[in-house]
């Protein structure tokens, strides 16, 4: 089977099929196109004058639309239609005031991808956890995500699917978290830096640097744009205690969601402060700690008990809330829900943070060394390292 | 009259108020404060134990919150209430199971504060405008925005307001943008670098690196997260053309809801894709190209015709949204809302990427040089440096 592209579309993800366009014919408002298997499909003209791929329409190094519709009329007159020897789209436009006659190919692989209506799925679906999951814990080896192709897709796949994946047996070198960053994209810097250094420090700005305990928590509510993804690296983990605690928040939201709605709509429909203050720093951000898309569904979990803001709410819904609030955290550090296990040197735990909490159990500092590299990663570079090794895998 | 605090709150924002508490009294969920203006308010008893500022309830370094209402009863029991001598609220928690008793001292300012209903308010108000604006461009001056706390207030302020500020007078040193940038935070990073020369390249993979007409667009809508803020900076202009546009896109899209309110539902309503390829990035996304926020005010605009991905809309929608677009797009060029300049060497403009679209003229480069330093910065930086700019001058 003949499964090259016909016509160079100017696009970079693969478009390839077997299946060639056998008829085109005029409808009232563009062409209807049927390819040899007899699937058929209706396209606008004007939508085929913008999406026009010739070295004129698009910029031949940028890939970028250089056509504008805008400069030709509003009502574009019909193109001669015809179907090349090898089942593309061939229209010649007629000249429109200052334009010349143009043509347009298109590839039919190319545009049976754009008939479909579905939005295309990602290769990855989300899938919610409990503490089940700790006899199988999501792992890559260091070494084959840092040399690999197939270790960076199987590591982004388990972040994505799991919204966490461990990293394994891994150099114990300083700023070895900055070149897994890199491996996907580059760190996201915030107000601690490019990457961050997790040790009891005798001037804390932060909860994270003193040996206490830390409640389950996402880094960062108090940013109109936390860090999507966490990258935390072991260095040294030698004092007593500061086991890590992963819970999946999507699973504790959808637990509370089913089992007590009336919580579930308070967290998700009221507003709650976030708030970071130091000597050059008020960074402060009010949202919801159930954060929902338009169609419901779970889009963010905001919680972090020790940088949230006075409380604003209306007389009347203050108990309600911390009703609601209690039950939710109750459920985050359930061990039905949580996992918990120690960090090894040259381990890493990356997770999204907007998803799953993380936490820590207190540690001693007097008992020995403990010592995590953190740097973060944005979502839309984890998800376009995942679109350009699918375009490879194709 | 007596402004100190009473109490410190751990609050770096400022609490000072001359009125003191007068009077306290116990209801049914709480306490009953009455101030000696005679202003009163309710605070949960929950709402008071929660917001506790001593040492033991807040990290005296860091402020942060490291009461945890969960360990305490769900329930909590009444506390001995008396104002102090000097107007503030002192409670006595008796034990409860392992807790000890608790002493919660609170400001009277900070309450007053926190009992008002309304949010605090921004300390700037956005402004929308159209070509007029030219008559008074907001400026400031180089030297007192590096060298001054009242030249960043005052550029803030109309970076804020009006979504765009020219500062001048400043040096044609390379680098001078990271230098501005760092003044207010750090610079974002993205696939274009964490800073950007915009000349004209032989090899361009963005049309910013070309020497072509730019249609007015924001910068990178094919990424979920978007660059906030953009400051372009000016070390050299000697070639013909090339100058720069503004058009406030908030005010073309109110325009449009009260002139067309079809089509403005259209582009609030249908999301489309955009897209940036190359060999080692795909970076989508899809979203509307006027964005609103829950209660259908303005949150952002995205519009950029070059990384507009393949349109992807029931058949129905394709004419009536490609109407709607050119409706749009004709309005963000229109000299009655659109204002042109050229940027001097030494000058910089920054602008808001999601509210203020840039554009530029075509430029011929064998006239002579153009060379724009180009950064990103997030929005939370932008308030949090507003907010501590507040703190000084209260």
């Amino acid at each position: 089977m003949d499964t090259e592209t016909v016509v160079d579309m100017g696009e970079l993800a693969d478009y390839a099929d077997p299946r060639r366009l056998a008829h085109v014919a005029h409808n009232d408002t563009g062409l209807e196109l049927v390819w040899d298997d007899g699937f058929r499909a209706d396209f606008h003209r004007l939508w085929l004058r913008d999406h026009c791929a010739c070295p004129k329409c698009r910029h031949p190094q940028t890939h970028e639309r250089t056509v504008a519709l805008i400069d030709l009329p509003e009502t574009l007159p019909r193109p001669t239609a015809t179907t090349t020897d090898r089942g593309a789209l061939r229209l010649v436009w007629p000249p429109m005031g200052d334009f010349p006659e143009h043509i347009s190919e298109f590839d039919p692989g190319w545009l049976r991808q754009r008939a479909l209506p579905a939005a295309p799925r990602s290769p990855v679906e989300v899938e919610t956890w409990d503490a089940a999951i700790a006899d199988a814990l999501p792992r890559v080896d260091h070494g084959a995500f840092m040399g690999s192709g197939e270790g960076v897709r199987d590591w982004l796949h388990s972040l994505v699917r799991y919204g966490f994946v461990l990293l394994e047996n891994g150099p114990t070198t300083e700023n070895e978290v900055i070149r897994v960053a890199e491996r996907i994209g580059w760190p996201r810097e915030t107000n601690f830096g490019r990457h961050f250094d997790v040790v009891s420090r005798p001037d804390p700005n932060n909860a994270a640097y003193t040996p206490i305990a830390l409640e389950p928590h996402i880094d960062l509510p108090n940013w109109r744009r936390p860090p999507d993804f966490q990258l935390l690296y072991c260095l040294q983990n030698e004092a007593e205690g500061g086991a890590s605690l992963l819970t999946d928040g999507f699973a504790v939201a959808e637990w509370l969601r089913s089992e007590d709605p009336e919580s579930f709509r308070l967290l998700s429909e009221q507003s709650v402060d976030f708030r970071f203050q130091d000597e050059h720093t008020d960074l402060a951000y009010r949202a919801p700690i159930i954060g929902l898309d338009d169609s419901g569904a779970l889009a963010e979990i905001r919680f972090n008990n020790w940088i949230r803001d006075s409380l604003r709410l209306p007389g009347h819904l203050v108990a309600p809330f911390y009703r609601a609030y209690r039950r939710f955290w109750n459920a985050l550090r359930d061990p039905r829900f949580a996992i918990r296990f120690s960090l090894r040197p040259g381990q890493m735990v990356a997770f999204d943070n907007l998803r799953v909490l993380h936490g820590r159990e207190a540690f001693d500092p007097s008992t020995g060394g403990r010592h995590l590299q953190g740097a973060y990663l944005d979502r839309d570079l984890i998800h376009s390292r995942l679109r350009v090794l699918e375009r490879r895998a194709a």
